[in-house]
């Protein structure tokens, strides 16, 4: 019996050496609240990836990850510039508004990513007391659609931004994706960048709970340290987490898991594309499949795989593949596809 | 070599039970956030041992279960009756003042227990528009000075809130150990005494991470359906703290996990209480002592096992027992305790 | 030498009427935060205006009205729908943001006004937990463009709202000046149209400081006493706005200097509506007009009269008249669009 | 028919001079939001009576004025030391909390003022992450019981909050009777000792409404733009603000007003000092006394002239004079406590 999904990255169970991982670490007591030795070691294993400017602070899950890694940045008259999709406006039930007390200064896209223009007009208000303060740039690496941001726009928003005295956080929660799609480093992609603060995902990329803010900005870190507990995002056995960051750097499994849901993403993309019916709505750069579908397909396919229906009225459809997706399954969506198409 | 600790249970790992059924629920695919069998059968689980009126959501810590459980019954003009030792209050950063934007209404203590005649100082606010509006008493069950309230004083509490107009909420961070003391079940000790909201401890007793907010009022539950995702306290892969908590009542491990931390901490209550130099300085009810001892002995006692000095001034120690804490360590740290005291 | 301004009705001063309403109460002491004779009657005076289900709260400014009259609807997970151009949005630097922690849900509008099928569509967050909970409906009448919502458009949104499960707000800043474009009583407009509750603006139409929340809804009237001095909107001489309202509602006052900033903006628009050059974009309803005009025109008009350009880009100008606008600056207004227009 | 109250001194009315500049403003059109000629000189006067370096900012009441100064010095892990008596903790429904997510670190006080020592308790919590970080400390000049700090205490709080990286922040909705009973000018008091930013209190003086934030500090003058509107307390027609303060400082109208209050209460307290039964509980620095009497004189004493009984248990009453009190009615009430005392 199959009960893979392509609903979303986090359906997916934990890795075998993550789990590992988690029982080794579970010996004796530790000290709490990130004073162990696994946390020092994962520290450690984050600023041999990003360079050692970068300063790390695990926590639970992906909201916790975005809302106070932004929260660092601002004061609560300032804003974040942000496409409509974003998964802080859209998917977390007003989180940011709620810790930060903040604005979303929305701009829109056609696939997730946000253009420099765009941007430009918030910044009208700049030196306006009756209008929120535009101060950080916020983009999703993978985006919501799930396109891609190459090192030389991500650069060029960081240069943008650094020039009109904003700065540019990144919601990496599929970062691992974006990496090897782009087959670069996560040091030439954020660090070298000058991306101030990353959301770093773990959790969808073959973690059980787990990601990391990192941060290039001093400012920042300072107050990460106290808006963390303050935002209840401060786990007291960190070790657990922090032990399965080390899992995930060991042999490049953080590349291997991107590599299998990308691969696999590809693979099933190649093979619809042209089916008439099936219209590709952005570009598939890593694990994530955007198209509209005919209606009657939908109940049919959802039933062999499910998956998710964003928009009702235009039959959106998003696929997303796992670490775990295997070649198989892909193949069986793709024949119930051709069956459901007539083809 | 012994790395065991009397710091806090928190310092403690994973029990061999509850890792296990983590292992064993990485099985395919779940859905997320709560929507698959494990997070079904677990809050199924915990309507058996509260009720059917039990509203049960997980989170995956305490100040988390604290905060969002205490957002779900107050509005920002109303405020919460605790003790000064509180822990929302001394050890969560503002994390109830940031998320609700309200107000503690502290009353003194000696021991961590609240007294009714306290609470009722602070209705002389009610209806004053100048004055934040009592609304919820909270309490820790075990409180932070390690007594612990009988179920007929929980009972009182509850009354003198409902006729009052108010809540009754209980930090149950180290419920366990509370209902081990009393020999009651948690039913008789919370939902039968009439508590409205209950945070629910794990961590502290053998889990790896997870808390439950458990709301016996229907108004609370309505809100924190959303109130859990916009304070950053939901998890996506849920089914791993699910797993936890039914291996947590599985053969009442919850019980004999709380019951070893209790008799160990009987143990070395009793072997220390009349030697001279130690104050106990609140009744030892289950899993922690609190007590004042000469400074001269802090040093070579922390070195045998590490604890925490409360009050710098004072020489206020707090000596906590854990699951796994074994006889043979309390034996060797009255052991030293003699040695110091020169018994 | 002529002072005056179309920039806003904010830039006029007080009616004589109120100022000298404001110097007869200024007699001996009275009882501060509104336990005065004068606040007393100016509350009956609201409640025989808009029935006797009126709950009437003063505060001194606009902004202040909006976001605490909004805030007593709310929870922090449900939002307000409002149209992009609403001053809640933009002219409010993130005020209702930080003070109910919530979030605006906003909907696109060519002329100020909402679009039921556009709130129809935010109704697909109801009841998913990742989702802002929409919750009220804000209108501003007369809106930001000057147009005005008829009576049965109210009515409309009120049932709509109220079968779904939602409140309206309206912000009636300029709400004078609505009722006398649509010669109805406020009762008429507001109350038996099923509005929840209402910004009752003063300031702009001849009074020096002071607005009300007017509430039909017991639970936010409940809400809103002690919301009110959270929102650091109690004021403590109350006596003075309280007098300037009794002085606004003599003799029709209010009506008075509305139909005269109403008359003016008619005059305005019939000598410049068919100028080449000059687009209006929305409807002429009452005080304000909104126009694209040639960019060259810009500078000698506002040496003429002050006024505000919105858009640069557009060249898109407001024009805003007050209760003290004189026909002869009208006139000499439209003679030098004439001159600049080479008509 | 005597109208006058000892209730507090926002039971009084608008000082004719400040009144009659409120009615010479009253002249045109004017920008708004503080772009007018009244404001203009209404700061330069400030600047005049502080020196260049403070920057003010007008807001309509004190509330407004303590919170929103606060704010700009604050993160919202970052905390306000001050005593359990503070205006800000006890009398503002929470606005602190709600506006800046950050908590009160309260000390004990005897008779208003604030103790080194109590502060320096507070620090032990700096660098702890689960502990709000003390950040400002406030006072306020003249207190809740009539003390007033002398300058040289101010200096030293200065030091002491600079000395640990903290800043010093003076509600001073009573400053003006400081200043007459300190015989100093603000420069001396304020600017010279190193107060960081003050909130300067206009109403209780004589004024209709309006206070000013004065700050000293350039971050927080950087926030306090923003902050103020954010904060719903920029006033629109901001020039009848203004226009007071202007009459408020010509002929140093504001010590003159201080003063009558400030001999009032001290003709008070002479008269009835020594009475036995009244206990007078703090030093009678300026306009306010602070006693207990006996319960039976409550009642007769409020008939004669209102004054609140602030402690029921300890018929602890407070007596405040205003500028515009009388000698006579001060000699009234006198008599009467005579009598009820049976002198």
């Amino acid at each position: 019996m199959n009960m893979k999904m392509f609903g979303s990255d986090n359906d997916s169970g934990v890795h075998e050496k993550i789990l590992e991982a988690i029982c080794n670490c579970n010996v004796e007591h530790a000290n709490p609240y990130g004073n162990d030795i696994y946390t020092e070691n994962a520290i450690a294993k984050f600023k041999e990836v990003f360079g050692e400017k970068a300063d790390v602070f695990f926590v639970p899950n992906g909201t916790g990850a975005n809302v106070i890694g932004l929260s660092s940045m601002l004061k609560p008259f300032e804003g974040v510039v942000c496409v409509e999709s974003a998964h802080i406006n859209v998917d977390e039930c007003g989180a940011f508004e709620r810790f930060t007390g903040s604005k979303l200064l929305k701009v829109p896209s056609k696939n997730g990513k946000i253009k420099i223009e765009d941007i430009e007009k918030t910044l009208s208000a700049v030196g306006n007391e009756h209008r929120v303060q535009p101060k950080v740039i916020s983009i999703s690496q993978i985006s919501e659609y799930g396109t891609v941001y190459t090192v030389d726009e991500i650069r060029e928003l960081a240069d943008f931004a650094h020039k009109n005295g904003l700065l540019l956080h990144v919601d990496g929660a599929r970062i691992s994706n974006a990496a090897v799609a782009l087959g670069v480093t996560f040091k030439e992609m954020i660090t070298d960048t000058g991306v101030d603060v990353l959301s770093f995902g773990g959790t969808k990329n073959g973690m059980m709970y787990g990601e990391a803010i990192v941060s290039f900005n001093a400012e920042s870190t300072k107050n990460l340290k106290y808006a963390r507990k303050q935002g209840m995002q401060l786990i007291s056995k960190m070790r657990y987490i922090s032990a399965q960051f080390l899992a995930f750097f060991e042999d490049d499994l953080w590349a291997k898991n991107a590599k299998q849901a990308n691969d696999m993403t590809k693979l099933l993309y190649n093979a619809v594309k042209d089916i008439e019916g099936i219209n590709i709505v952005a570009s598939v750069d890593a694990n994530i499949i955007m198209a509209t579908i005919p209606k009657e397909w939908i109940e049919p396919l959802q039933k062999k795989t499910f998956f998710y229906v964003l928009d009702e009225k235009r039959n959106l459809v998003r696929w997303v593949m796992s670490y775990d997706t295997l070649e198989s399954e892909v193949n069986d969506f793709i024949d119930e596809i051709k069956k459901v198409s007539g083809k």
